[in-house]
């Protein structure tokens, strides 16, 4: 079979899908994807409010105002919290409003309590001026009628949530999660529940595949374990891409495994990559199924967790309506030895990290256990031929 | 009433709760956090296995060949994938093998296919020669008995749970989601379905907090809204420390607000602090209410969802047994402006960020809108007056 070998770059272009999840009514929640921007209705607040606890006034009593000459303002009542004010705060008045008060009408201009004392009762004595609109929310100041609250193809936050109940949005039109098939192969394949016989494994590749797709914003569908046999892999992989928005098939550690996955899947759709310029990853099988990608993942189960990372998860963003870029946490830390690389492949290093020293994990990439006991990875770009001792490196960290 | 104003650091130290959530026995998850290290009960592998597709020799009878006098070996058998090899590997024998077939009896090697010929039927020619162990995956190389597969604390990532399914773990100990009981509190709130009246505001603080609440593993349990009445709100808050494990009020923006919430739960529990050293966030309350941590935030949204940023997500946390550091997504980025702050008092500043440059976003605190339309934010730390254009600061990055 002709090998077309891709940068993740590439395979991500040419896998980019048309596709996006269905948009249906649903309650703000986090995470959840707008499918269009979310506009204010109303203006928020509705009413000019209190910013401080003081005194509301007329803005023109107080310009006089100063410690050694206090103005003397009439306390004519007090607002109550939800409630509009009774009366009105005239020429020479004032009325006492709490912290988020509806501002009566009559004054512009709330006095903090901290510059006023109160020399008897009824009136208030103000030591400092204040501008027309100083400790006022105005009415509009945090959004108004075509407001944007929450863009599209950003997952909701919690401070989204805030902004829409406040806005009254109790209903917003979000993509519903990719649905993600994952189909596990192999007859050395058994489920975890199995105890081993010779020669056996058990399946570790799905359930991590299910975190990765769940940490995506997908939901994964596990469509059990399948055996090297070319006519039930067609039968699952044609339910998989029938009902599914992304297949994902571990597609067998051994040359021969990897051959059949790749036959079967030549007749469900075109093959766009067969061989990804990763290290751990490169026996990646990508394919256009009817507009529906498949990604063919190596049989280890680390370098299928490494590939899942580059191609899978931005794939399922992509499917999931997501535009905003994937918040990576991140470190900056010093190599503490040399890591060979060939150039033209990316490297993907697995490393511990001690008081800013980042230590690389190496080991067969049959093994999850370099994987599970670092802190993240960093990655050996493909124009680079290693890195040295010392070099400076981003350390994308694990949760 | 006396005000012990607290630096978040301080506010932490006298919150630390001794209680975790109780364990309980589950399937591995995404995010569940174990309750004790969950060690391996096995070899993994089980057998030695090929990690290469070739094969299985004696590396004795390979130590001559080149590629100018290759090895020649007799073939006398396939190693199927998931089966005991069938036959023994004599000297001068070899048996082809798949990535992952299970090692045959008398081999000690696989030799990569790549570096062989088939002269003719039932013979292979080896151009290099192999030494013992190479292309094989020795028993218990992965783990052994005892081997740490996850550790206590850390919530489980998509690569443990591959990891444990490998290793026939389907059940383990882990920590359940500490309950955050959320009380909003205030004569003008109304729930998010409401339509205001004037001077009423809905109730942005709960389902924001949910949101934080959920981010940091825990699980919300909404109280509903409170009027600012010191008998209903006892009633509720008693309720929520009964039965849930950290406690949140929205304590009210107005003094008045305050001191109710204050008078309330110095009745239910002690209160350690009365003030924390944070812009927005200051009016924060901080009680030990019989074991149960009580957090009264602001109640300006955007200061509450601050405040449970720097003590709330630690303190949930904490309860759920976590004790990995949070990892934040973070950027560093040039400072667009000057930014006052005072000694003293630890700033969070909101900020977009283009091009690597961090321009603030200012507005009063009782506007969400700095903060929903920030990329992330970052801290004036409590020793610094202000940090000047050009600065570089770390910023955090939201989801």
């Amino acid at each position: 079979m002709f090998l077309t070998v891709m940068t993740v770059a590439e395979a991500l272009a040419c896998l980019a899908p048309a596709r996006r999840s269905a948009a249906v009514a649903v309650a703000p929640t986090l995470g959840a994807v707008p499918a269009r921007d979310v506009v204010c209705g109303e203006r928020l607040p509705g009413w000019a409010r209190a910013t401080v606890d003081g005194y509301a006034v007329r803005a023109a009593d107080t310009y006089a105002a100063s410690e050694t000459l206090p103005s003397l303002l009439e306390v004519t009542g007090a607002v109550a919290m939800g409630r509009v004010p009774e009366g009105v705060v005239g020429p020479g008045g004032a009325m006492a409003i709490p912290t988020g008060g509806l501002l009566p009408a009559g004054a512009d201009a709330v006095v903090m309590v901290e510059y006023t004392t109160e020399p008897m009762p009824g009136h208030v004595e103000l030591l400092r001026g204040v501008a027309p609109g100083d400790g006022v929310l105005q009415p509009g100041e945090e959004a108004a009628p075509g407001t944007l609250l929450a863009p599209a193809g950003r997952p909701l936050r919690a401070a989204d949530l805030g902004l829409l109940a406040a806005a009254g949005v109790t209903e917003i039109e979000a993509h519903e999660r990719p649905r993600v098939g994952i189909v596990s192969t192999g007859d050395e394949v058994v489920p975890p529940t199995a105890t081993l016989a010779a020669g056996q494994v058990r399946d570790a590749c799905a359930p991590a595949l299910a975190g990765q797709v769940r940490e995506a914003g997908g939901e994964p569908v596990l469509r059990g374990i399948v055996p090297d046999d070319a006519a039930q892999l067609e039968r699952v992989l044609a339910e998989a891409l029938a009902e599914d928005d992304v297949v994902v098939v571990s597609a067998g550690s051994s040359v021969g495994a990897r051959d059949l996955t790749a036959t079967v899947v030549g007749r469900l759709g075109e093959i766009v990559c067969h061989g990804l310029a990763v290290k751990p990853g490169k026996p990646t099988l990508l394919a256009d199924c009817g507009g529906v990608p498949l990604i063919g993942l190596p049989g280890n189960p680390r370098s299928a967790l490494v590939v899942f990372r580059l191609v899978g998860i931005p794939l399922v963003r992509a499917v999931a309506g997501i535009t905003s870029p994937l918040p990576a946490a991140s470190v900056r830390a010093t190599l503490a030895r040399d890591v060979p690389s060939a150039a033209g492949r990316l490297d993907i290093i697995q490393v511990t990290i001690r008081h800013g020293v980042a230590t690389p994990r190496f080991g067969s990439s049959a093994l999850l256990g370099p994987m599970v006991g670092a802190d993240g990875w960093f990655r050996v770009p493909e124009a680079a031929t290693g890195l040295g001792t010392g070099t400076m490196v981003d350390v994308e960290l694990y949760g």
